[in-house]
C-alpha cells in the first residue's frame, strides 16, 4: 500500500511522518489481520479449531495483500456496518477460501468485532512509545545538557509576564526537563495500563467458546505480547487515561514552546530558535517549530473531552462513543508526537544568549530585589516604614535613572535600618545558590 | 495525485469520500495556487506587476503538475517553517522559472504566507455546502415525507425516557425536520460570511503595495469570487462561527440518531433502519449509521473548543492559535459531513410501524391521559382531591390490569366529578390535533 | 434574599457582581415565579382559567417570599425530581392556597417543567445585554479613543510574536475594536434570536389546552416580551448559539488582554496598564485585568462543548442534556462577562508610550523594511538577485550595527538597481498611510 | 458566614451541598490562613521570624473572623490584582496588628500569592475523597450485593441498543461496579499524587529565605501534613491529572445512569429507580437521579479541556492558565461528586425485575442463540452453509413466530449437521456460566 497521503498536508502540523505511518490503513488492518491471526494460532492449538485450519488463517492474515485497489469499497463497508471488522473478516474468509474452503469456517472463531477492533487499536498503542522515545531521548538530553550549561546563567525571573526576582537559565531549563519527564512518565504507565488483550466475544461473557474462553483470553495475551485482562467492551478509562496522560506531556511541550517564543521576541533576544522564514519578509527568523508545538498542543484538550465524553458507553457495547474512539485517540497521539518533535528539535538547536539575559536583568535596575529589601527593611523597621523606603527608592530609582541599590543607599532611613547589610540586598549570587539546589532537585526527579 | 489515502480507515466515521477529497492535498495545493494566479492576475491587469509575467504566474499556477513524489519534502518544508506557504511559493517560482525566469520575480507579491493560506481555506469552505447540498436535501425531503405520512400515526411521547403523552410521528419528524434545517440555516449563513478574501500583506497593511494596496484587494475578492474584507488575520470570529454551526447542526443529526436508535430498541420495535450487520451474531441489525452520526456528532464539541480557545492571536499574526485551524476547522466540517451522510442514508431507508406505536401507546394503560384527567378534575374538585382521584387510578390500573380509563369510571369520585366529560380524557383526536398544528407550523418554517 | 455569596471567591476570576446577582437564586427563583404569573394571567384572560384564580395566582407569585430558610429543601427537591418546577410549583400552589384555596388548581395550568424552566433561562437571557451593556460601551469608547489618538503612532508589526513591518498602534486599537464589535454584534443576534417563549406542555404539543394552546402560548409570548415560538424542548440550537457567541466574544477580548500583557512586558514597555499589586514584590505592575480576562476566557470553549455536546435531546425531552443547560450558560454568561468588565477596566485606563513603540521599531535598524527593499529590487533585477542583495544587507546591518537603509545604500548592487529610489525603502509614511485607511474602514465597520 | 447560598440552585445539578460547602468562602478563606498560620509557625520555630511574631501570627490567623460584611470588597481587590492572596495578606495584617503590631512585619515572610493560592487548593483537595467516600463506599456496596443476588438472573446483552447474547445481570452489576472501582482508584491516586505543599517564593526559587528554603519548605509540608516538592509553579500535571480521573469516574458513573435510564423504560421495564415526580403528570416516574448523573458527567469533559489547555503556563508565573484553576477544578470535582451523590442514591434504591428480563429474552424468540447456532453448525458444514441455514432459521422464527431453536429442529439440513446437538444450541446455562466466571472475576478486582 503507498502510505503517501496518509501524512495529510491539512494536517500538517497535527501529526509526524512517523506516527501518519503508524495510523495508516496499512497499519491498522495489519493490526487488525494480527488479532485474527494470533485467535487462530491459539484457538488451534488449543483444539478449539482444526490446527490445520488454524494455520492456514494464521498464513493468509500474515501474507494478505492489502486491499489497495477496493480501499474505497473497505471503508464503504465500514461505514455501513459502523465496523472495520465487517469488511475485514469478508476479507480474510475470501483469502482463506483461496487456500482452503473448509478453514474459512474458522476465522474469527468466537470474536466480536469489538475484540478485533480494540485489540488492533491497543496493538497500535505498543507502537506508540518507540515512535515518540527518540524525540523525547533527545529533547530531555538538551534540556539537561542547557540547564548543566547554564547553572549559573542569571536571568529575570518573571511572572505574569513582569520581571519578579533573578532566576538563572539553568533553573529554567530544569523546570521544563522535569514538566517533560513527568508527562512522559504518565503516557508510559498509561500506554502500559492500556495494553490489554480485548477479548469477550458478542456479549463480552465469551460464551460463545464456553468453558475454553479463559483459556483462549489468556493464550491471546500471551502469543499478542499483551496483558490478560476480562473484556472490557464498556470501560474505557484507561483509554482515556492515554488520552489525558498525552494532554498533560502536551501542555509541558506547549510550556516550552511558548517560552522560547516569548524568549526570542526581539526585544528580549534571550534565545533564539534555527527558525522558519516569511514568505514575505527576509530578515524574519519565526519560531517556526514552537508555533507547530503550539499548534498541536492547543488542538489536545479538546480532542480528550471528545474521549472523556464518549466514556458513557450503552449496555454491553456503545453507539458512539465506541465509534469515535479511533480517529479521537489517535488524533490526540500524532498531535502530540507533532509537538514533541517540534520542541525537541527547537530545543536541540537552541542558541541562548548569556550576555543579553544579564542586560535584560540590569535594565530593571536592581528593581528585582525589592523583595529581598522588603524583608530585611521589615525585620528592621516593620512593615509600613519597610514598605514606605521600598517605594520611595523604587520612585527615586525610576526617576533619577539609578539603580535600586543605590536610591536605598542614599535613603537615610534606609541606611539607618540596614547599615552595613545593605549591600546584601542585591547579592545575586543567593539567588544563583537558592536556583541550584532546586536544579539539581529537579534533574534528579 | 493519487487521492486514495486521503479517506483514511482510522478515520472513517468522522469523514465521507467526498469531504476526504474536498480537503486531499491535491485539492488543498489546489487552492492555494488559485490564490496565487488570482493574485498575478489582478496585479497584471493593474500595472502593479508586468502584465506578461501575471500571465506567466497564472498559467504556471494553474496548470502545475502537483510535488506527488516530494510531497514528503513539501511537508517537511511546511513544518519547518509553520507554513506552507513557504514551499508553494517556492513550488511555484520553480515552475515559472521554467517558463520564463523574469517572471518569478512577481510570484505572491505583496502577499504574506496567510493571506494565501486564509484564502485557500476560504475557498475550501466555499465548496463545502455544495458537498453537503445532496445529503440535506435527501434528509429533509425524507424527513417530510415521513412527517406527512403520519401525520395521524398515534405513538407514545417520551420525555426522560418515559411515557408522557401521546404524540404523532408526524410531529416527531416535523422536529427532527426544524431542527437540521435550522442548523443548515445556520451553517449557510455562517459559511456565507466567512468567505472573504484575506489580503494584509506582512503586517496586515498592505503597505507593500502602498495605494494600490485596496485596489488589488478588492479585484482580487471580484476574481476568486469572494466577498472583499479588509484583512482578518487576526479576527478569526467567522471561522469560529463556521465550526460552531457545524456542531448546532451535528447536534440537530445525532438527535436523530440517538431517537432511531432508540426507537429501533427490540422492546419499543417503532422504526427499523436498514442495519449494518454484525461480525459475530448473524441476527443482529444494528443501527450502524445511526452510531457513525454519533460518533461524527460526539467528536465535533471537542474540536469546536479547540478552535474557539485558538482565538486569541497574538499581535499581528498568532503562534499555535493560527496553525491549528486547517486541521481543526477540516476536521469539523469532515465530521459534520458524515454525520449528515449517515443520517441522510437512515432516514432515507427507515421503516416505521404504526402498529407498535399504537400497541407501545396501549400498553400504557392509559397512563399518558393523567395529565389530561388530572386538569379536568382539578376544574371540578380542586387540587388535593383531583391528585388522590388520578392517584388512586392509576393504581387501580396497575394492580388490575385494567385501562386507566376504566379505573376512573370505576371510582365514584371521579364519576360524580366529571360526570359525562369521563370519557374526553382519553380523546386522542385532541392529541392529534394539537399534534398537527405545530408540525404544520414546523414543516413551514 | 442576601445575596451575598453568590458572588462566589472560588469563581471570582470568572463572573462579575452583576451576573453572579443576575443568577442568584432569587433572580432565578423570580423568573420562574414571572412565568407562573403571566400563564395564569394570560389563561385567566383568555377564560381557560377563572379569572379570579388568575389573579389570585399572578398575586401570590409576584409578591412570593422567597424560601431563605428552606433554600436547603427546595435544592434537595430540585435534585430529588431533577427540576426545580416541581418544588417551584409546591411553593407557589401554598402561597396560593394561604390566600384562596380553589385558586390553587389552577397554578401551573397546562404547562410542564420545562416550560417554566426554558422560559426562565430566556428571562435571565433578556437581561444578559443590558448587564453588559456599560462595560461594552465603555470599552468600545475607549478603543475608538486610543484609536483616533493614535492614528500615527508607529509601532513593530509583530507576526508569530516577530518584528513584521510597521504598522500603527491606531490600526492595532482598531483590529481590536473590530473584533469586540463582530462579538458583540453576534452575541446581541443570538440573544434576540433565543429571546423565545417556551410553552408546550407535557410532551411538547400543548394538547392539555386543546384548541386554546396556540392561543395562550402567543399571548403568553406578548406578556413577557417573549417572541412566540412553536416549542422548542429538543431544539436547543439558540441556546447553544448564545454560548458559541460569548465564546467568540471571550475570544476577541483575550486577544487584547494578551496583547496587552505583551506590550507591557518591561523589554516592551509600550503600554500599561493600572496594575494589581503583588503580595511579595513591591515593585511588580502586574498586568492583573488581563489575566482575568484570560482566565475567563481559556474556560468559555471547555463550556461551549458541554453546551454542544447536551444538543443531543433524547425523544421529546432529554436525560442529562437538558439539565446541564442552567449552570453551562450560566457560567458561559458569567465567564464572558468577567472578560469584558476586566478588559474594559484595563483599556479605560491604559497608559500609551509612543516613544517608546518608536524605540523599539529604531531598534529593528530598519530590518522591518525588508520586505519593501525586497519588491523593489525584484522589480529592478529578479527574484535571486534581489534577494541575494537583501540578505547582504540584513547581515552588514547586523555585523556593523547600521540601518538596513544605511547597508544597502553601501551596496554598489544596491544602488544600482535602485538608484534614487533607495531611499524609498524607508518610507513610513507609505506604512502610516496604509494602516491609516484600514483603520478607518474598520473602526466605521 | 452564613454558607446557605454557595450552594446555587442554578447549579444545583454540578454540586452537591457538601462539595458545595467545602469551596464556599469560608472554607476557601480558611484554607489559605491555615497557610499562613503554618508558615509562620515554622519559620518561627527555626529562627527565621521571631517566635513571638509567629505565635501572634498563627493565632490571628486561626482566630480571624471572616470579612463578612466586606466579601465584596475582598472580591474587588481579588479580581484587581489577579489574586485572592493580596486581600488575604491585608486581612491577616490588619487582625495581626491590632495584636502586637510589630509581628505584622512576619505575615506571609518569604511567600509569594502563588504559594498560598496552590496549597490553600491542596488543603481543599485533601478534603475531597473524606467528602465523596460515604458515597462511594455506598455505592460500591450496593452494586456488589445487586450483583451477587443477581448472580444467575439471565437478561438480554445488548450492543448498539440491540439485542446480542444472553448474559445475567449479575454480571452488569459487576461491569458497573469494576468501573467505578477504577475511576475511584484513579481519583485516589492522582488525589494523593497532588497532595503537595507549594512553597517557592517570588520566581520559584525560595531565594528570600536563603539557605533556610530548603528547610522550611519541608517543615511546612510537616505541618499542614501534605507532601514536601520543589515548587509546582508551573508544572500543573498533577492537577490536570486529579481533573482527567474526575472525567474517568464521571464517565463511569454516567455509563450507569444511561443503563438504568435505558433499563427503565416502560418497553423495557428490567429494572426502576425510585424516581422523581413531574409538575404535569401524575403517572410519571422518571429517572431523575439518572439525569442529574448524566448532566453532571456531560459538564465534566469540557472542563477537563478548560484546564488541560491552560497547562500552558508562562515563565515562572502564568497570566491566566493559573487564575483559571480554581474555578475549573472546583467545578470539575463538585459535578464529579453530583453523579457520585445521584447514582449511588439510584443503584442503592433499584428495584430489579428478573423475570420482565427473562420476559425481554425470551421476547426475541431465540434469536440471541444465533451466533452459537452459527458456530456449530460452521464446524459441522461450514461457513456458506452455515449461514445459510441460520438466515433460513432466523427468517422462520420471525414469520411463524416460532423460537429459533424449533425453527432449526424444524430445517433438515440444521438436523443433519448438528444432530443431538441441536438442542445445545439453546443452553442458557453455558451463558450463565461464562458470566459467572468474569463477574467473579471484576469483583475481585
Amino acid at each position: 500500500m503507498n502510505p503517501l497521503n496518509n501524512d495529510r498536508l491539512i494536517d500538517a502540523f497535527v501529526t509526524t511522518p512517523a506516527l501518519a505511518e503508524l495510523f495508516s490503513d496499512a497499519s491498522v488492518l495489519g493490526a487488525m489481520l494480527d488479532f485474527e491471526a494470533a485467535l487462530a494460532t491459539v484457538e488451534g492449538r488449543a483444539g478449539v479449531i482444526p490446527a490445520g485450519a488454524a494455520d492456514v488463517i494464521a498464513r493468509a492474515a500474515r501474507d494478505a495483500d492489502l486491499p489497495h485497489a477496493d480501499m474505497a469499497a473497505f471503508l464503504r463497508d465500514t461505514r455501513r456496518s459502523a465496523t472495520p471488522a465487517v469488511p475485514l473478516v469478508s476479507l480474510l474468509v475470501e483469502r482463506v477460501r483461496a487456500i482452503d474452503p473448509a478453514a474459512a469456517a474458522y476465522v474469527h472463531w468466537g470474536a466480536t468485532s469489538q475484540d478485533v477492533v480494540d485489540t488492533a487499536l491497543v496493538l497500535l498503542l505498543k507502537r506508540v512509545r518507540p515512535s515518540l522515545q527518540d524525540d523525547y531521548d533527545a529533547l530531555t538530553a538538551a534540556l539537561q545538557r542547557l540547564s548543566n550549561a547554564h547553572a549559573s546563567t542569571v536571568m529575570v525571573g518573571r511572572t505574569l509576564l513582569q520581571p519578579a526576582t533573578p532566576i538563572t537559565f539553568g533553573l529554567k531549563a530544569a523546570v521544563w526537563f522535569a514538566g517533560v519527564w513527568e508527562g512522559w512518565w504518565r503516557l508510559r504507565s498509561a500506554l502500559d495500563y492500556a495494553g490489554r488483550v480485548q477479548f469477550g466475544g458478542a456479549s463480552g461473557t465469551r460464551a460463545a467458546l464456553g468453558s475454553d474462553g479463559p483459556g483462549i483470553a489468556a493464550a491471546l495475551a500471551v502469543e499478542l505480547d499483551l496483558e490478560p485482562s476480562p473484556p472490557w467492551h464498556t470501560r474505557r478509562g484507561r483509554l482515556a487515561d492515554v488520552a489525558s496522560a498525552c494532554a498533560i506531556l502536551s501542555g509541558a511541550l506547549g510550556k516550552i514552546a511558548r517560552d522560547v517564543a516569548l524568549l526570542m521576541q526581539a526585544e528580549v533576544g534571550e534565545v533564539a530558535a534555527s527558525g522558519g522564514g516569511s514568505s514575505a519578509m527576509p530578515h524574519k527568523r519565526n519560531p517556526a517549530e514552537a508555533a507547530v508545538a503550539l499548534a498541536a498542543a492547543e488542538r489536545v484538550p479538546g480532542l480528550v473531552s471528545g474521549l472523556l465524553t464518549g466514556l458513557v458507553h450503552e449496555h454491553e457495547r456503545a453507539i458512539g462513543g465506541w465509534q469515535l474512539e479511533w480517529s479521537a485517540l489517535s488524533a490526540t497521539i500524532q498531535a502530540t508526537g507533532a509537538a514533541l518533535s517540534a520542541v525537541a528539535s527547537t530545543i536541540g538547536g537552541l542558541d541562548v544568549f548569556p550576555a543579553r539575559m544579564r542586560a535584560n536583568l540590569d535594565a530593571t535596575r536592581g528593581a528585582v530585589f525589592s523583595e529581598r529589601a522588603t524583608l530585611l527593611l521589615r525585620a528592621a523597621v516593620g512593615r509600613g516604614a519597610a514598605a514606605a523606603i521600598v517605594e520611595r527608592a523604587l520612585a527615586r530609582s525610576r526617576d533619577e535613572s539609578i539603580t535600586f541599590g543605590d536610591a536605598l543607599r542614599a535613603d537615610a532611613d534606609a541606611v539607618r535600618a540596614l547599615g552595613d547589610g545593605i549591600d546584601a540586598v542585591e547579592r545575586l549570587d543567593e539567588d544563583v545558590a537558592a536556583a541550584e539546589t532546586l536544579r539539581r532537585e529537579l534533574l534528579e526527579s
